[in-house]
């Protein structure tokens, strides 16, 4: 495909993303598609020669469209926001556009250093400790997910709390972790990876909310020193998957701190909240973190993925997960006056994701993110407000942002149907939880598109389902 | 920014691309950037106010393009090849502009399906085992990188060899991993994070064309075995990063498969090379491998991040990452009708890569893909012949495809100072690697845009560098 080409048919591409931007709401949220369908239209062999361009984009109106969940619809209320954004769809194409490949600084000194400043940004943009900024002892870099993140965060408390011996010796069979019993799987999923072995891995208690007893947690840290368990790492939530429960930072962090315990905070949905000062006391204590990640790809109008990950300490991770064989030596590595965030990740390679963020804040500006965000949670709000004022319906937690968790009073399998009922519609999508063991629907506000008008529908939906 | 935005903006971009492609070869391959140079052009804080998107696209041309490496650069020769193409940058397009999540089936089928689709193709396409595709016992996936995919394969690897109780149990010291001594630094950085330790992994010999010894590895695996420890992986390479060396695929999948050791087959870059049935010869066993990788994001024209993933047995990689947290659950899941990539990885999310993996296929045809990668090996053939022919210089190692190791005959002071010269001039970017305790450079062609012209300046330019 020559420039001239491309030229032409990336407008058309652009065409179509806009259109679909218009038309998006039109569609059935989920797709209706059945296993199998969309590969049954697909040819057994790929062409042995090369396709007109027009044709691959019939095809993906054919084909691909109708098999999308549609999570930029705003009548997407399930699991968790993946807001996208224009500047961060132009963003990203840039990236793929320019082809570079930032695993080390030299081998694009712009991918680094616009993701190193962008990630300073974050900092005073969220309210984070000043001790992250690149400037000082910490560091941030962007990851693909919350899951790897997690995992870093893992190994490096993994390393730091074994001298660093482990990556070399292996591991010895009494290494601890903790989460509460709302942590997200990928806790217990980089506990497996990192060997630890999910024995090992206590699940603490949480209290009425749903939040981590920071009690139970200190009890439990002492109570397996005492039995010869060396204690490593402790993740706290703000804003858990199932419930966005708050997990108090301050306690855990003054538990963690005194018992030299990594503490990794997941705020990969609910960080973004802390744009605006009056959130920020979810993420009191934060402080005592030694990493955290929030995730612009979820509510943060930037499109996947893009996880931002902060330490305390860069220099635990980079101990961590450094290698350097010869065919990466270079003189700006040795130099040590720049940042290769191969080492501060699993992969070798790297996108240049930092562009499509820099876009994102640049277009919005940070008051206009945070214009946004509190659009959202007032939406939920009051989704969360009809929710208490119907004799049918009640709160199955406390609704402290974006999500909010309710049931009918009629039981799970009353919820389920209703769940069923208008996801089947194909005019909203919303999903469950268990909370106390009991079925619980999710209402999750947050696309880029989402106004009033979709979150008082979902609501009507909801209820005439129920009857 | 509104969709009519978006159509305007998005043109800009496409045309700023474009006129890249069309300016690539005028930029210095490699940047003259100094560290901290583009972050001094940087505000020190983020905007409170939205930016106007045509002032973010000038500072693209003002600060970051400058800051760029360029990897689509024809005279690009360093590392390896990351081409790009305009059917893939606009497949990553569409696959930014729907904004979809793959991590299950469910939320959005056509992610999942395209996906095993587009996989089961590679098969055919490079002449993998049979039983790999999605109707047999196996299965592919697309990860980000090669690094990832060879945790993945330890992983399982490490599950399947202790009857799946590592994860529960973590891990007692006894597993050992096996690789080359050219193998990439990836295999180290798995065995790290998987908690086996370095001092497990042992390097094995490899014989006059770097390639692995396997008369070596059973040795050394029934060395370990007899001495109570337990072989859990081996990682052969087809075409190392440092020299392209070829392990004996054949022969190290017999010593795997007799002592039931996991083979993973890193076929990175070279993997490629065997859409041309006359290569095929360099994957020759390759039904004894466990898993297998290749990188299309490195020579097949799909720009990063695009790794194409195989198990022979998808069960055990499932088994060995799979969780299933109540809010994820859900009928198509339960239903075990279809697929949920989110078990074959690491992260939980992911982006709809298959996109552009199957644009580019269906815009060049197999035909048209083969093509290509017949005229970088016989560039990269006609270099490898003039540096035989020239008396100052020799090959440092057998060049199998596209990949030549080379060296002037002065020594190492004069080999680098050769590659600072050429490196410095801006007008070509090569890197070196040691091989047999000496420097030799590493002229890697591959780039989308590369022709004769290139390569022959390339070898006029490093003859001129040396007098």
């Amino acid at each position: 495909m020559t420039p001239a080409e491309f030229r032409r048919h990336g407008r058309a591409v652009i065409d179509r993303i806009a259109d679909y931007m218009e038309e998006v709401e039109r569609y059935p949220v989920m797709s209706p598609s059945a296993p199998g369908a969309i590969r049954d239209m697909l040819p057994a062999h790929p062409p042995e020669t090369g396709e007109e361009f027009d044709r691959i984009l019939a095809d993906v109106d054919r084909i691909v469209v109708p098999g999308l969940t549609h999570w930029q619809s705003p009548n997407f209320f399930a699991y968790f926001p993946a807001n996208a954004s224009g500047p961060s769809i132009l963003g990203d194409l840039l990236s793929s556009g320019f082809g570079v490949q930032g695993m080390l600084w030299s081998t694009s000194p712009a991918c680094t250093e616009v993701e190193t400043h962008v990630m300073d940004w974050m900092v005073g943009m969220l309210g984070l400790p000043e001790t992250w900024l690149s400037s000082g002892p910490g560091g941030g870099v962007i990851q693909d997910t919350a899951s790897s993140s997690t995992l870093c965060a893992l190994l490096a408390a993994r390393e730091r709390a074994t001298g660093f011996k482990t990556n070399a010796e292996g591991l010895d069979g009494r290494l601890t972790a903790y989460c509460s019993t709302q942590a997200h799987s990928s806790v217990e999923k980089a506990v497996r990876i990192a060997g630890l072995g999910t024995k090992k891995l206590k699940h603490i208690d949480v209290d009425d909310t749903f939040a981590m007893r920071a009690d139970d947690l200190s009890r439990r840290i002492d109570q397996d020193r005492a039995a010869g368990l060396e204690p490593v790492f402790a993740c706290a939530t703000v804003g858990t998957t199932s419930s966005n429960a708050m997990d108090p930072l301050r306690e855990i962090g003054e538990v963690c701190r005194e018992r030299g315990v990594w503490l990794h905070v997941d705020a990969a949905m609910s960080g973004t909240a802390a744009l605006c000062p009056e959130f920020r006391h979810l993420q009191d204590g934060l402080e005592h973190a030694d990493s955290y990640c929030v995730n612009p790809h979820k509510w943060m109008f930037t499109n996947f993925d893009c996880d931002c990950f902060f330490v305390a300490d860069r220099s635990a991770l980079i101990r961590t997960l450094s290698i350097l064989p010869e065919y990466l030596k270079n003189q700006a590595t040795e130099s040590g006056a720049v940042i290769d965030y191969r080492d501060w990740h699993i992969p070798l390679g790297r996108r240049f994701r930092a562009l499509k963020l820099w876009f994102v804040i640049r277009h919005y500006g940070v008051e206009g993110l945070r214009y946004h965000v509190r659009r959202h949670v007032e939406l939920a709000q009051g989704f969360a407000g009809w929710v208490e004022e119907h004799e049918d319906f009640e709160l199955a937690a406390p609704a402290p942002l974006n999500l909010v968790c309710f049931r009918h009073l009629g039981g799970d399998e009353r919820n389920r149907a209703i769940m069923d009922r208008v996801n089947g519609s194909g005019e909203m999508f919303l999903t469950h939880t268990k909370l106390h063991g009991r079925v619980a629907l999710r209402l999750s506000v947050g696309q880029t598109w989402t106004e009033e008008e979709h979150v008082r529908g979902a609501w009507e939906k909801i209820v005439k389902a129920a009857r």
